[in-house]
This record gives C-alpha cells, structure tokens and sequence, in this order.
C-alpha cells in the first residue's frame, strides 16, 4: 500500500470510513482543503447559519446540507460525514459525553451539517511564499487564545472570538495579508496585527488552546480568527445536541484549496 | 433644501420615511451601498438563508435580521426597514398583491428580513477607474436575461440565475474582472465573458428584463450575477407571503461601497 501521505482523498475517506485511520489528518491530501464539522438539530440551524453569516471571518461557511442530509455535494460526490471523519465529538446540552469513529447509530433526519473552513488551507499557501509557519517548524499545535472581540451574536449563540497566532518577521507581514486575503473562505486574511494587549490577550506564552511557539527577536504576532470560535460558541450555548469533529481530525475534501481562492 | 442628490444616507432615509420621496433610488447618496430587500416568514427563513449561502454571486447577503426584527445594525444604526424603502412589493403566493410605500401595518413578528447586495456598489468603482457602463451612459435600466446556468436549489427554493449584461471594449475586460473582483459582497466577478449562446443568451436584443444598450463593433458582453436572482426564485417558491423593495427602489445603507471592498 502506498504512504497515506500520497493518496488521494477519496482513497483516504475510504480508509476512515473503515475504520483504518483515526488519526488527525495534518499533512493528508497536500493541496487539498480540509473542512471543521458541527452537526446540529434543525431547531438550532436558523440560528447557527446566521451567525456564520454574520461572523464570516471565524465561521467560514463551505457546505451546509440539507436537514437530514449526510452526503456532501460541493465538497464531494462521494462523502459521507457519518463515517468519513476519523474521530467525532458528542456533546448533549454543552458537555462532551463521548468520543466515537462513526456517527452512523447515533444520526437523526432532522441533523444539519455545517462545514467550514480551516487554517491548513492558508497556511500552505504561506508556506508555498516562503512565510514560515512556526508551529509546523517546530511540530506543535497552533496556539489559540480567546480574545476580548466578541462575535455578532445570532439567537442562542454568542462567545468572544478566538484567534490564532502565527509570529512573522516584521517585512513579511504585509505579504501574509496579501496572501490570507485571497483565502476568504478558509478565515482570510488577519484580524488583528501586533499589540495582543489591545484584543485582550495578556501573554503570547500561554495560549488558552494548543501550544506556545518561540517568537524570534523583531517577529511580529499575527492573528487570524479561528475555527475553534464556532465550536467553543455552540458548546457555550448548550443546545440539547451537538456533533463535530474532534480537534485535528478534519473532513477531507477533494477541493483544492487553490479552488478557494479570489483573485 | 438641499438637492437630495448631496444628502446623506440619513437624510434620504428620513425623507423616505416621511412619505416625501417614493422615486429610484439609482444615483442618490453615491459612495455609499443599496440594498435589496426580501422579506420571509419564519417559515421559510432558513431554507432562503441556504440558498443565499448556496448561491452567494446572485445572492450576496450583507445583513440578516433576528426574526421580528425591523432595525438594521450593520448596514445602519438607525434604520427601519419598515418605512425607509421608497416602495414595498407585497406578494402572496407568488403573486405581486400590491405596491406600498411602507409595510408598518402589514409587518409581523415572525418577518425575517434579509438585505442583499446591489451591482450600483461595483458599477461605481468601474466609473471610478473609466471603463464605461453603457446603460448609464444611456440612461436606460441594466439589460438583463434568464439564463440555463441553475441556481444550487435549497429547501423549496430553486431556478436559474439571473444576469446582467454591461458590454465592455475588449482591452478592458481583465481590468473589470480585477475591479469588480473586489466586491464579493455585491456580486463580485462576472459569472460569465462573451459567447452569451453558453449561457442560453439567444439575443442580446431581446434583455428579459430592464432595457437593450448599444453594443459597439468591436465590444464584449461581460455577464454578472443579478439581484433578481432570488427575488424570481422567491417568487416562484411561492411562499404564502413575501416582501421585497418595488425594482429600483433601494434601501441606502450607511456602508461606503469601499467598507465592502477586499484588497
């Protein structure tokens, strides 16, 4: 069998769904856009749908499926989020109860599936710049911090917005915006450059998520929104239900994160 | 008084609001954003917010309103969407019902209101950079057609998108492309250059709605996705009710066309 790092998305949704793979999914299908999941009742969909549209930046919307439905149309032909996600995370009214492969017991026809986009797709595109992605230099999580913005709320769901910090040598940040903003639909380009004090953010060594990384001399802290907001916002406002994928181990779609791209 | 052309958003939408301007809304407050109205029961709410997500060329959302609720935050801090539109279409089942100047009477607390993007934002920013916008240089409404491309259905809504036409001098097309790229947010990039029978265009004569422009030797047909798009999709969804501005008379907004700009 070839290395999973060569095969394609299909052949590795394949291999999930049966159960071969349950590992985060870094550095799987290069080139290819990897999506979050949160699976919600329809009575929450209203909500949770506008408040992706009214916070695009930290929810960015790349598929949401029909009620009931569990096959993707833009982002596959031929997935199933029931089982082609490695690792899934079940909450019941904001508390995590289990972590399981599949969801295929647990589906309801009035689930709604929400797909949104994730970092890796930016962040390769930095590192085809030659941008440096710290974390991935010195294999760490991303680190992650709430900040003191606080999303547009939308019904139940409210929450500050959480952010991720990537450190750049000072003449490369503008490039890093020019790059992150054809990125749109994958966070886009930064929320906030420097001065962590005034996002609310006391000590870049102790991300409240994920990992701290060295910050050289004369590097600049750069903040994008991230995807952990939606989650930690659905949690927070404890629906009866709520699925998503569990931290790492994403959706692999067979979109190319190119095909993402503006301008 | 001031002539209404140099009031401001403010302004114009207290003038409305008083019943003294009920006329089109094409070249007042230039700079800042229009929007177009579709207003949804509860009902319905979620499956238009869907399509809008489905489809967001056509159906570019700039704001979404909290059931029951009639006043925008993002667009303006102090506008009614009740009483601030020159004029209102009521249709029932699909049916236009009637024209009126404002909806307090017949408004509900399970009305959904979504406000759309308008191609007046882009149009602007092409005469800023000299590429001619033939319908305005003749003063006609902006030719456009039904075409075979389908919209991405959702729930009960579905159909085929709507375009404009601007015909442009071949030397200019990539730079339009550049310059109305920009603006995702009010239509964004042309769906479609040139070849109109691709898109089931049969004559360029023949708009399906709004007027024919001239054509000169020699120029392109450029195709963006219209704003009619989801007024026609709604309509023919046929929901027991719906509200939409009447053609032209659009909500001005206190966004400057270039606070809806990326890059």
């Amino acid at each position: 069998m070839k290395k999973i790092e060569h095969l394609t998305p299909k052949q590795i949704r394949s291999l999930i769904r049966k159960g071969k793979w349950d590992k985060p999914t870094a550095g799987l299908a290069m080139g290819y856009a990897q999506a979050n999941l949160v699976i919600l009742p329809q009575k929450n969909a209203f909500d949770f749908l506008l408040f992706c549209q009214r916070n695009p930046k930290p929810c960015p919307l790349l598929e949401v499926l029909e009620p009931g439905e569990f096959r993707t149309k833009f982002l596959s032909s031929d997935a199933d989020i029931r089982t082609d996600i490695p690792r899934y995370h079940i909450y019941q009214k904001g508390k995590l109860q289990k972590t399981v492969k599949d969801i295929e017991t647990s589906w309801k026809s009035d689930f709604v599936s929400f797909l949104l986009g994730c970092s890796f797709s930016f962040e390769e595109a930095l590192l085809r710049a030659n941008i440096p992605v710290r974390h991935i230099e010195e294999e760490k999580n991303v680190p992650m911090f709430i900040t003191r913005i606080p999303c547009t709320p939308a019904g139940i769901f409210h929450g500050p917005m959480v952010v991720t910090m990537r450190p750049l040598p000072s003449d490369q940040v503008t490039r890093a915006v020019q790059i992150t903003s054809r990125y749109a639909s994958v966070h886009g380009a930064p929320i906030h450059i420097d001065r962590p004090s005034v996002i609310g953010i006391k000590d870049l060594g102790k991300p409240d998520f994920g990992d701290p990384v060295t910050i050289k001399n004369g590097e600049v802290p750069v903040f994008w929104a991230c995807g952990v907001t939606p989650q930690a916002v659905v949690v927070k406002a404890r629906p009866d239900l709520c699925i998503t994928h569990a931290p790492g181990h994403m959706f692999i779609s067979d979109l190319l994160n190119e095909e993402l791209a503006v301008l």
